[in-house]
């Protein structure tokens, strides 16, 4: 048969050198050993004494802007050995040792080395989770891990997961590219459960015949500002979501949210939602699971729990006792790049009620058709890499043994945090810990004396001046450990003090395996000398 | 200083014993080292040879299924080897080869084996690109990779971007996890321009005094599944999607198009926005999208284009051109993990005005702060990891020289592919392929000669009774192929025919690199001994 022939032969010759040079099978295998040996040098290089390295890099951000500020593409291609070497000198060297033992800063740490290994399979053979004709073995491993999962969670007997683990049409829950998209199909769920219709013909059209006066979601302040994204997004608006305040442990008050559900059905507002956090980013507390399940149940309101942070306690018997009432929930999200300690990002979102996402099922002529085993017949995502086996490895790996030991760790170091500021006169802890999160805050003892005396003679003038005074050394104190880049602590504001104002607080996460106790008395020495340096100029 | 101490010295230990396993630092780096170089192994062994190997494997999925039955999670973790033995022989066996030559079915690829050797670097470090404090250099990245596409897309001078690429408070767009939520993000852009306050307020409140009858969003009947998914996420509902009827071309007609919006905009309906594709999902077609421009601007409406699939044709001057009119778009998206041949996922959102972003622009205490360089500022999305890496390091290893040769084999093995079919006797071509997707039906000659003469006289029954057959016959065929493994092909159904029923076709999508002209010959003599072997047992 004759054929169409390359019309010019020199680009022939072009592809034919670029699939040598790039690809396996045509090429040389050995350059792509060669460079995944090299990069895992560069990592290896990168991750290693992590102690000795700064954690914010030298650079200003106007010099790391200057860095990468060339606004044409390339036109012809570097060699390897060129973008490795910009690799290392501009990215890796300039990038935040989220390793460092002394940074107990957010909620992004250091994580297994065996991550890293099957990041390479997952990458190498490219699966789509979308579709069974892109996926195949890789649909059954996502599904299996979300049955594992969902049994934590939910806890249904083992003859209920045996049934409907691989069964095709029942969908316990989705892997989603995050906690955002995670808590977005919770809602969206609830939205189509309680408002049905709006999947189709939309809000304005639904809601009007609905006979309710308005919508509300009801959380608490504590809640992540990934709620009111979700609420804004899905047509509620952000005002729809009702922050209830938190007691002193940084937990939603169930006397103020019964108060606003029966405020709210008297004026016949449609209560979308009452969300549950486990624990709460800003200081690691959980509301009172079963209390707030009561109240749903009894109000018939569907229950959304955000156990982005938490929920991997499930895999402890013992901790996962501190979720009591999770089980009850119609939908929980939950985060696999943090307490599972896997990398970036992998999240989960699993529904107590098999129906829940069939509400969102859909079907496209090309891909995903009715009836087939095809996973993303229920995803808000579409395409999607194999993250599924970053989870069911890393279970593989360690056991639910092995996770107990990494959160008993990460709870140890928060214990040890904690008896320090206790006995320090200098620091004030803000919240009570109970998930690897604890706030606190410099300030002088003398300060701290003169503001107890304030406080019992209902002074509030001259504790909100104090206050002030404290909240601005506190963030300028956070600012300037950053800059000096050996230890890393984030900061936030609470209401939930003792005090009148916001209280600036010093916010530490401690899920670094590689923090000991030594480090973070350095880390107090290094707040105190900055706080009175600080107070010192300020005069 | 007293220490709290473990409290039980076999939890202590055991923490030990873990970390020393499993963390770069105080553990054994050749362990790392070791298995990172067994996995390079293990893809090298998968990824070789892809034409020796069955697509999919020999197994059913009730088998399949029979694997990852376990429904009890592991209580101790496995030694690393056992779980390497699973992944190899579980998994990797089991999974799609998408680098098979003969896998042309669909849009996920083979790609260069420098990504997996990038993503090394991505999970090793780690970085979460929501904010400075955990990214650094990767937020600079980002935003430099980001103004590079949003140049080939929009445009604009260079000292334009000079100024823009890192400057504080500017955004041109966002990476996002998928093409989903990059079309989920340009139209929630669109709902805040035209509806401004749906965000704060919700849905109902704003269109009520928003004096519409209604909304709509028009595309054309080639839209990917996602417009839908966003239409309902957002609260219009699927409803408002009109779907705007093609040509033979699978382009939008553009009369029909003026027409509904003359018809709309009588009837005081809201028209949110008009979507080009660049190009369609199932057939690879690119919508005039000079013209939807103009129509765009004389009515004043938001124009979106969905080019996940053919944006990467920009990185060619010679190709780009296809796409003319898309720098007058008011958002674009784009997906990385297609014809920019990165591995799963990645997509980009972008926006011709910089204040489009800044609708959705919002801040949290603890994180994402007023005023910083903070990226998740305006992505719908939370945490992500670093991906920008991928198209930054892919950009530089090919450059547009390279990207360029890619793009022209594809567009080469779809010359052949129509070439072959045109000139056989026993297949119908149903599109013009512009993009690298072309659809066929196998239909033997005879019944070809039978159904031309039938057309010929208007005899529409018995012109739906032989497409009935044909489609059976093609469905069967198709499912025959897939299964035996030895090569692949989709389908999907399209009403854009000279025929008056739907149709089904085959759909192949020739971007694998490795796919050679005499694959391609293969595949049709297999389809057509395939379709005579089912024409001859149906009878």
């Amino acid at each position: 048969m004759e054929q169409k022939k390359w019309v010019d032969s020199q680009v022939a010759a072009g592809v034919d050198a670029l699939s040598r040079k790039f690809f396996v099978g045509p090429g040389d295998d050995e350059r792509f050993k060669k460079w995944g040996e090299q990069a895992m040098e560069l990592a290896l290089d990168w991750l290693k004494n992590p102690e000795g390295k700064k954690i914010h890099a030298d650079i200003s951000l106007q010099d790391l802007a200057k860095l990468f500020a060339e606004t044409r593409l390339p036109e012809e291609g570097l060699s390897i050995e060129e973008v490795f070497a910009e690799c290392k000198t501009m990215i890796l060297d300039n990038s935040v040792r989220i390793n460092n033992p002394r940074y107990i800063g957010h909620m992004t740490t250091v994580v297994p080395w065996f991550s890293v290994v099957v990041d390479i399979l997952i990458t190498s053979i490219n699966q789509n989770q979308v579709k069974i004709e892109t996926a195949l073995a890789s649909s059954f491993v996502e599904r299996q891990t979300i049955a594992w999962i969902h049994s934590l969670v939910f806890k249904k007997p083992k003859h209920y997961y045996d049934k409907v683990i691989q069964e095709r049409g029942v969908t316990l829950g989705n892997m989603t590219s995050g906690g955002t998209v995670g808590n977005l199909t919770a809602l969206a769920a609830a939205r189509e459960t309680r408002l049905p219709g709006i999947r189709q013909q939309g809000f304005f059209k639904v809601f009007a015949d609905s006979g309710y006066k308005d919508v509300k979601i009801l959380v608490s302040r504590r809640m992540h500002y990934s709620i009111t994204k979700s609420a804004a997004l899905l047509g509620f608006g952000e005002e729809s979501v009702e922050q209830i305040p938190v007691d002193h442990n940084n937990r939603i008050r169930l006397d103020l949210l019964q108060a606003k559900i029966n405020e709210l059905k008297a004026a016949n507002v449609l209560i979308l939602a009452v969300i549950g956090i486990a624990g709460t980013t800003e200081t690691g507390n959980i509301d009172p699971l079963d209390k707030i399940a009561e109240i749903c149940e009894r109000e018939a309101i569907w229950y959304h729990v955000d156990a982005a942070w938490g929920g991997a306690l499930l895999l402890s018997e013992e901790l996962g006792a501190r979720l009591k009432g999770i089980e009850r929930a119609d939908s929980v999200v939950l985060d696999g790049h943090k307490l599972f300690y896997l990398p970036m990002n992998h999240s989960m979102v699993l529904f107590k009620n098999e129906d829940s996402l069939n509400r969102w099922r859909h079907n496209a002529k090309y891909i995903i058709r009715k009836g087939s085993v095809d996973i993303g017949q229920t995803s808000l995502e579409g395409s999607r890499r194999f993250n599924a086996l970053k989870l069911w490895f890393s279970l593989k790996m360690l056991g639910r043994s092995g996770y107990h030991l990494l959160l008993k760790k990460s709870l140890h170091l928060t214990d040890l945090l904690t008896a320090l500021l206790d006995k320090d006169p200098d620091f004030e802890r803000c919240s009570n810990p109970e998930l690897c999160i604890l706030t606190y805050r410099f300030i002088p003892n003398r300060v701290k004396l003169e503001l107890s005396e304030v406080m019992k003679r209902g002074d509030t003038e001259r504790e909100n001046q104090i206050n002030e005074r404290i909240n601005e050394v506190n963030v300028e104190l956070q600012k300037r450990q950053r800059e000096r880049g050996e230890s890393f602590i984030s900061r936030t504001m609470l209401e939930s003090t003792p005090y009148q104002a916001e209280i600036v607080v010093l916010r530490a996460v401690l899920t670094n395996l590689l923090t000991k106790s030594v480090f973070l008395e350095e880390i107090l020495e290094e707040q105190r000398r900055l706080g009175f340096e600080i107070i010192a100029e300020l005069g």
